[in-house]
């Protein structure tokens, strides 16, 4: 077993538990790990492109209706708990700045440079409605079967 | 330690929470792993028999009423986000209908007939008012102990 | 790798969620576990002194702000469902009584009784507004890199 790989799946879209999972994620390949970030559902929504409205052709009335009820970007994301319609989530941001922590967007940027292996689950593509041009680039597309052999090679194993 | 055993506790009954699970577990077992799902707290809903009220005999008040209040089956259960009072929950349902993707009820049948081992945590069922009747059968009942001998000899370990 | 030690990041900071992370921390450490809790955003609120505002100097405003608003004690939080105002969570703490369960605060006692390590998470308490005086004694102090350093030599890692 090799001792240096990590795995995440990003089930969550939420701004809190993004940036949880980014922070292990960035810290463990800044230390020499070999890391996979799995997204699926909510945590899709960390991979979109900016100003995707994710309701192109293809798409199932339903998918259009989640695809526009999602937010936009990674930092329109709520909080987990105590959102309060939004204003939760601009304080965390407000805060975050001023104790210079990176934004959702920087991190994934650095997840990007460190060469993270970030995929995007393809069944909950197809149930949350996402296609591959919402999606960022860089990215590869498996489904479960790849999580569980990259899972099966790691020695820590997370779902946030 | 025996590299083909995953274990999963499924704390969440949330319909989107149970799909991920449920999607783990039963591929982990295609591919020949040996897979326990230990019930915990709002996910032992995934394990209630279809009608059943849990509000029997033998209960509290307090338990009758979160037995009263939890969904009755797996599939009426909402989403983790944007539930909107079950009209996510509909939604998400219905596209997973279109993309041909298995019901909750039907992904607990396949992992019956998998073989994978379901433990409902007994001290929830406490805390929640479940009795043994209002359970599926097939199942075990078990507490901590049990789940961290299962966990030592897995190689991965998910909370969902 | 030593196969007896568990870190479990504690990210949540509803009832619920706690109980089950004391039940599983606190049961491993019975079995002669080493287990390090690593406890990030809402989890923090876990440590904090009884009768802490969190509102001390040095903090800005956004932070005095989510410190105001977090629930003051382990046992004033929430469930993360069907919490209803705080109805849920009196509940559920009413049933814990009424069957035995001991206590989040007691759990947490008997934590520190059995040498859990347990760890605050600097970045996250930058984020969330709290000091060290707001949180109790005989704690660490860490960031994820600590963390990562335990989970490699950990058996059981889990998200919660």
């Amino acid at each position: 077993m090799d001792t240096t790989k990590k795995t995440i799946i990003v089930f969550s879209g939420d701004l809190d538990k993004l940036l949880a999972a980014f922070v292990i994620a960035n810290g463990a390949a800044a230390m020499g790990d070999d890391v996979t970030m799995f997204f699926t559902f909510w945590g899709l929504n960390a991979l979109r492109k900016d100003g995707v409205t994710g309701t192109g052709k293809g798409k199932s009335t339903v998918q259009k209706m989640f695809a526009t009820m999602l937010p936009k970007t990674p930092s329109d994301a709520g909080l987990s708990r105590m959102n309060m319609g939004g204003v939760g989530s601009r304080l965390m941001k407000k805060v975050m700045r001023e104790q210079n922590v990176d934004s959702i967007e920087q991190m994934r940027q650095t997840a990007i440079e460190q060469e993270i292996s970030m995929i995007a689950c393809t069944m909950s593509m197809d149930v949350m409605g996402f296609a591959k041009e919402d999606l960022i680039d860089g990215i590869e597309y498996a489904g479960v079967a790849t999580y569980l052999g990259e899972a099966d090679e790691a020695n820590v194993n997370l779902f946030i």
